[in-house]
């Protein structure tokens, strides 16, 4: 089987450079780092690669573009919600998710992902987009689901709650204000949103 | 009075040409329409002098930029949503104020008005962003208001339902499923989102 890998890639077998995963990493760090300092437009293939300590045609063999690049490096960084928080009520539970999620929107690499969509034209913003979606709002709305389902079993949430619109509002309103009051969503922000919208949206009717 | 206007702008009132609020909205006409043909990077103060049938230096003298004029055109062009509606039922009332809303965002000046912010620079974006809040969002937050003021009158909403967050869940649902599920709001959606989040969230608690 070794034999059989040198001999499909014979150049990079007779490199002593970095490999693989090794080398990958590198590239994407130093694409991570590029876009944080020059943001997409000041960014170039040959930034990348000098950042990396690699050559040009090292990047280009692993990603045809910028673009293929750049969002490869967005979702390698993106630090994906991914446990759902278990601290005994939804109240603290909603609480815990709200704060994972503004820790990812208002990280350096959610801001730097928010102004390359901004910077980009629209089908390259379209295609970053979905490294939002993929990465932070589809495992947010999952973890959601687990939260109030976990509420019902406990009686504390009515038992038809869990459907897609009252998953969706947590990120609605997250997304909302922050794009439209320019919100930071500190955390009496979050726990108003929380008493005044989600409990009064997820107890028993009549309970 | 009409002595006093004449000697202040001597050049206009020689002109036999149209003047003043006839002109402009002919200019401002123009350039929605060329926005909706060629897009905010196609279009030109010359190509919308032209298209209103007028001189260059006659845009620019209103206007003296692009963006200006663009701000001024989407903004003439926008029709507000300003009247609540008064069906006898908050579930009446939101459907139609949903519907008025949804017509707006899905209307050739609200799609051109999506294109232009994404196709322009963040500046540019903002500004453009403002007519949208001033024209559509703060309106429909308003109207939210008064329809969920009166359910609270009639009994048919809890009183303390009138927060801040509660108005912005419908205007956030609206941009977050547009925006992220290039959702199109049919009337079953709209149905769906009153149902399954907004009656629950405004009912009287043990009512």
């Amino acid at each position: 089987m070794v034999t059989s890998r040198w001999t499909a890639a014979p150049a990079r077998a007779a490199s002593p450079r970095r490999r693989g995963v090794v080398l990958e990493r590198a590239i994407l760090d130093a694409a991570l780092e590029q876009l944080g300092e020059v943001g997409w437009k000041g960014l170039t293939m040959e930034g990348v690669a000098a950042g990396a300590q690699t050559g040009k045609a090292a990047v280009y063999r692993r990603w045809p573009s910028k673009e293929d690049l750049v969002a490869d490096a967005l979702a390698a960084g993106l630090s994906r919600v991914d446990k759902a928080p278990d601290l005994g009520s939804v109240r603290e539970d909603l609480l815990a998710l709200c704060r994972q999620v503004r820790e990812i929107m208002y990280s350096p690499l959610g801001v730097a992902l928010r102004s390359v969509i901004h910077e980009c034209d629209r089908v390259q913003a379209d295609r970053f987009q979905e490294v939002i979606v993929g990465g932070v709002v589809e495992p947010t709305v999952k973890l959601l689901g687990e939260v109030i389902t976990r509420g019902i079993e406990r009686g504390e949430v009515r038992r038809d709650a869990a459907n897609s619109y009252v998953l969706d509002a947590v990120p609605a309103m997250m997304m909302y204000r922050s794009k439209m009051c320019a919100s930071e969503w500190r955390d009496e922000d979050l726990v108003e949103m929380i008493d005044q919208l989600m409990l009064p949206l997820l107890r028993p009717h009549g309970g």
